[in-house]
């Protein structure tokens, strides 16, 4: 079973911090981490981000956790996650007008609360919390309660 | 047909982080950029801004989306508005008392939920979602269901 | 007739970001000093803080909408409003423990919805908005509506 | 009598801004300072953190409130109270999975309202704000009203 989780607006609030530099910050958020590392023993968990711009802030922090993430811009996701993994045995989680037909297709779609009406309706569980406020530990917590035995 | 939208706020909370320097930050957020990016292709955007102080950050976000934004006083906004645009064509989105004249005459108005009273009453259409949590994504799909066809 | 504002907790949320070299960031909102600018028209503003370790940070903004701000303790804040000001024709917007006295004693309280309990009970108007959110400009508004003519 | 507090989560709203070069910033917020300091003259108070990629800020925030913080992981954290302090005479705040334990042993356990459901499920006490936005403060009011006389 693989876990792949979509990284703005799902680890994090969505929100990001520009200066007249251009995008600086990411705010990240409680419990997530600790989280994944727990589950992590019992299922394979990677990322995906479209956000090119705030890559560096995106793998910095993904790095900082232990796992991989990989660049692949919103056209592509879909083509990408069918040809490199397996749709029914795939938990998908995402927030994004780009992530609903992952998440209908998949095993089982997973969205926070913040999500976009269309991830919304397409997902098999939504998070009563959004996200960077829990809403991936939350997620944890469904998969080891409900897939996992 | 035209979509101008106020910058603070609108694509932003409002809020900005000073430090002993001077304003620093932004906050932007979630899907307005992908729903701009698709709604652009059959309307046009642009952005417009009273912020003198924090307009370089507002320059740099807008321009990594690929629009244009103009920086003009809230004193004169109504009247640059009018000589450059025609009313009857003119969607409009704002949030300020400023912005109430323009709400109200122009073709359509919008305001995020996060706006002042009298743009709140002023406007055609008020978004469940604020200001950097989606307001402009929710604008953008209230404008494709309802005025385009 | 003077008004007289704390800063952090009511032109901010009351948070601040800190890095391993110490405070850094204060949140500041919209709307807030647009209304202030027109409201001064009328009656004296000005501000006060206790807050000695951000107070760089809370002068340049103070200093940027072009008005003063005290450094006072929230020891010696009652002693300083008694000796400068005239309690009869003060309004005093503030939202912590040390405000209440001042809330109840001003002619006019005002406190921010995210204020302490006892400053909540000590307030006349307690407005809808949170700081850094708004609070002020409602402030300003009840103002207007209620106490000039 | 003790009074020991975790760090995120409960005395900031437990997010952090990633810059490319990593953890940067934490939040903390309003009055938790002021009412630390008070309690401080009646019970000795301390904190304790599992952070230490963020280990930095939180002992500068916490070297600026005059207190001390300890950095213990989460897996130690249970073993460390108990060797050092009296579960009997404890008041613990925390937010965490890790938390809910000793939520339950300590006499009296407190967590914000942002806790995770199994240490809002552990707790005592569950605040109505939510870390840095003064759950740290309303806990010192509950400990003062309901555990000091």
């Amino acid at each position: 079973m693989d876990f792949i989780l979509d990284v703005d607006g799902v680890l994090t609030d969505g929100s990001f911090l520009y200066s007249k530099e251009g995008k600086i910050y990411k705010k990240f958020g409680p419990h997530d981490a600790y989280s994944l590392k727990k589950l992590s023993k019992v299922i394979n968990i990677s990322f995906i981000s479209a956000d090119s711009r705030g890559f560096e802030i995106t793998k910095k922090r993904i790095d900082d956790m232990g796992f991989e993430v990989k660049l692949v811009s919103e056209e592509e996701r879909y083509e990408y996650i069918v040809k490199n993994y397996n749709l029914e045995s795939l938990i998908y989680m995402g927030d994004g007008d780009a992530d609903a037909r992952l998440l209908k297709e998949s095993f089982k779609g997973i969205a926070p609360n913040n999500a976009r009406p269309l991830a919304l309706k397409s997902a098999d569980f939504v998070t009563n919390n959004v996200g960077a406020s829990g809403a991936v530990a939350e997620a944890c917590d469904w998969i080891v309660d409900n897939l996992i035995n």
